[in-house]
């Protein structure tokens, strides 16, 4: 088991500030407990004796059994005395939610918890952060509501977060648009376990194909770059940094307090190492799903199918704009494709199987692709405006995906008939966009990974 | 009345081809205009006398009043016959939506057609398109079932298109978002009307502020200049090229046929008749909808306003790489608002009023940054995880927005809650982006627009 195992997979967990009422964040933590998690779980709290059903300790001192992860949420000022006792009692993991530590002036305080987890050995996350979310273990100490704060389901993207605000809103963006998850990590103001560590826990993750990040400064540089360049070679990185520019850098000072360092230098810091940036939630997602469930492409030539001719033609020019290629289709796979399609279709690249298009002419025109060896990645188009395409275009295109061949990225436009349809596409682990421009970006990211790793030429 | 007008307000429709099975092209149609549309309605169709309780006419001949505007839904072959009959009744206006024409080689049934039109002085929208959408008159030849394909509220964005698909995709979407239009036009074939005239319509429409385009190339290219460089100095073009590289322009050829001409001199054409180009849909909405719905900025300085510190950076980053500014708050704007938030929130530029932020604090921050004189424009970020943002921010921010007096842009991102949330605060007029890099890229836009017309410095 390694060292930071505890906080993911802990046999039992006390929750000390649990409370009856629904508004504390103690009794939003609990619930959440409560609601998946499948080990024991032991209320912490003075003045009642029972929570929820669970009954509730004095002390951690008291509870009977081990105690391997502690969720500390109550105010700063008490959080030292218990820490000592839960140096005493043997737990391994603490996470310290509060806040009222170092950000705002405390480093007194701060220095006291520091102190206590040193002497006992335990791991600390926190505190004045939102903790962890394990979409497997259920662990989840996020204390937001969960009609505010949705949870994804699990998956393969893993994401550390500098920031709270940040890391909430990825989820509860995830879990809307059906993007899987496996651990979520808010680390706060890092009095011990920081990025660094995490990133190294999650390089040997085996549920996390996936890393994304947000980031405003580091204590560890040297580290962090070195351990940056190890993992990219594994798995993908994508970072969110705040602070890239001088504007930005200036409200990160104020707002984490971190060093945001020169922009140049982090810059370089992230190319050197592999790592891929994201100037946004949208973009992070957007190259981490295509990386996270699709193959990674042999090289840059992008065969195109449509249903609609102009869409194929903004589909090329973004598509030369990212630095990619549309494949030179071999005379076979025209003419597989011309045999199953009526004379009104244009069989070149883009393939335009026209409006009244239907399942069948998509599988004929993804199998020919899907064959030729010109074509390295191939980008689908489904327009739902018109009549023809059902929903079992979804199967298909899915079976096709499943076959990890090659890499498949589909486009969609519209409203809610579209909505649900790319919805049923990303369950399925087809990445789908709503812009030609972003998906051209994503793959071109994700040819560039490919490169790194010397899958590509 | 102008010459276009019949297309949008005419009194009396025809609708050539109209049938009783719901599958037929005629019989969407019909349903359609029976839906909404307030003025006459004369199904015409041969062999039956009655369709959804409207007495039918054999012929265009055969109907007692005047007709405005013809719609013709019957296969390409019978469209000459019918035209002439439609220029015998004295029909002023005609939308072919019916394909079989050029595009498949048969310019000798487009040649009798133009023929035909001008005979009888006959405007001619078509053939082989998806025709019109007005979203006040209702007038409606859209082909595609409704479930598929939604229609937009009324507003003040007006679009048109040289594809079919872009355009239904528009307009689903559009919907489905709770943007407003006011009318769109797919002109296909153009054998009479073209680009170049519906602009000239656009540009005195009274009911459209901005104008959307995607056009792959134009017969007009000396007039379309010179009508967009006129329009621009009134109202903002939009325009999405399809072919604006060497593939796309080759994959153009292939779809309308068009000459989509040297990439190179569209794009100096475009710039220098002052249209603002898009590289997709989602981009292309992003522009016109700051556009139509805030004021023009009078400068390129903005102020911040965020309850989660990590976006405040992301934002900062963002605005700096858009050539835009962090505005410097002036000492008063800073005293006002910190009167009113706790110790803990940051009360510079971003203004973080943090997580536990309330629509009160919200108001605050808002009339500060509105009467400070160094703020252009406002960028308001509202993250709805923490449960201290309740429904009532709409309001706060809706009610500055209707002021009117500087530009204020949303951002949110999230779920389920959140997305409810933001299709409220679209639906007041306040434009709301889920990405702070497309805000940044939406104000860069608007601010350049604005110094174009020689509002702003």
């Amino acid at each position: 088991m390694q060292d930071l195992d505890y906080f993911f997979n802990p046999k039992s967990v006390a929750v000390i500030g649990a409370s009856k009422h629904p508004h504390k964040i103690g009794h939003v933590i609990l619930w959440n407990f409560l609601r998946s998690y499948k080990g024991r779980i032991y209320p912490i709290n003075p003045s009642v004796d029972e929570i929820m059903g669970l009954k509730t300790y004095k002390t951690i001192l008291d509870v009977p059994g081990k105690v391997d992860l502690a969720v500390i949420a109550i105010p700063a000022k008490f959080v030292p005395p218990v820490l000592e006792e839960c140096g005493k009692k043997g737990v391994k993991s603490v996470i310290i939610v509060s806040g009222g530590f170092s950000e705002i002036g405390r480093s007194d305080l701060e220095g006291e918890v520091k102190r206590i987890g040193k002497k006992y050995k335990m791991r600390i996350i926190g505190p004045n952060c939102i903790g962890v979310f394990d979409a497997f273990s259920q662990v989840d100490t996020l204390f937001m509501p969960r009609y505010r704060l949705e949870r994804p389901r699990n998956g393969r993207i893993s994401f550390v977060s500098q920031s709270g605000a940040v890391g909430s809103a990825i989820l509860d963006w995830a879990a809307a648009k059906g993007f899987g998850f496996s651990k979520f990590i808010s680390y706060g103001n890092a009095v011990d376990v920081d990025e660094v560590d995490l990133l190294r826990y999650l390089e040997k993750d085996k549920t996390t194909r996936v890393i994304g990040m947000y980031i405003e400064g580091t204590r560890r540089g040297r580290e962090l770059y070195e351990t940056l360049r190890r993992i990219t070679k594994k798995k993908p990185v994508i970072a969110i940094k705040g602070g890239r520019t001088e504007s930005g850098s200036r409200a990160a000072s104020s707002h984490t307090g971190a060093l945001a360092g020169s922009a140049k230098v982090w810059e370089a810091m992230l190319k050197q190492s592999g790592v891929i940036v994201a100037g946004d939630i949208r973009q992070m997602f957007n190259y981490a799903r295509v990386l996270a469930e699709q193959p990674l492409p042999k090289g840059r030539r992008v065969g195109v199918i449509t249903n609609g001719g102009g869409f194929g033609v903004i589909a090329s020019d973004a598509i030369e704009k990212h630095g990619l290629e549309l494949a030179n289709l071999e005379k076979k796979t025209i003419a597989k494709i011309r045999k199953h399609v009526p004379e009104y279709a244009v069989v070149k690249n883009p393939v335009d199987l026209v409006g009244d298009a239907d399942a069948q002419r998509y599988e004929v025109a993804l199998d020919a692709l899907m064959d030729d060896p010109n074509v390295d990645i191939i980008l689908v188009l489904i327009l739902f405006q018109t009549a023809g395409v059902q929903s079992e275009i979804i199967d298909v295109v899915a079976n096709k995906s499943d076959l990890k061949k090659k890499p498949i990225i589909a486009f969609s436009a519209g409203g809610e008939f579209t909505t649900l349809h790319m919805r049923m596409l990303e369950k399925v682990g087809v990445p789908v966009f709503d812009s030609l421009e972003e998906a051209a970006d994503a793959i071109e990211k994700m040819y560039l990974y490919s490169l790194y790793v010397g899958n590509a030429e």
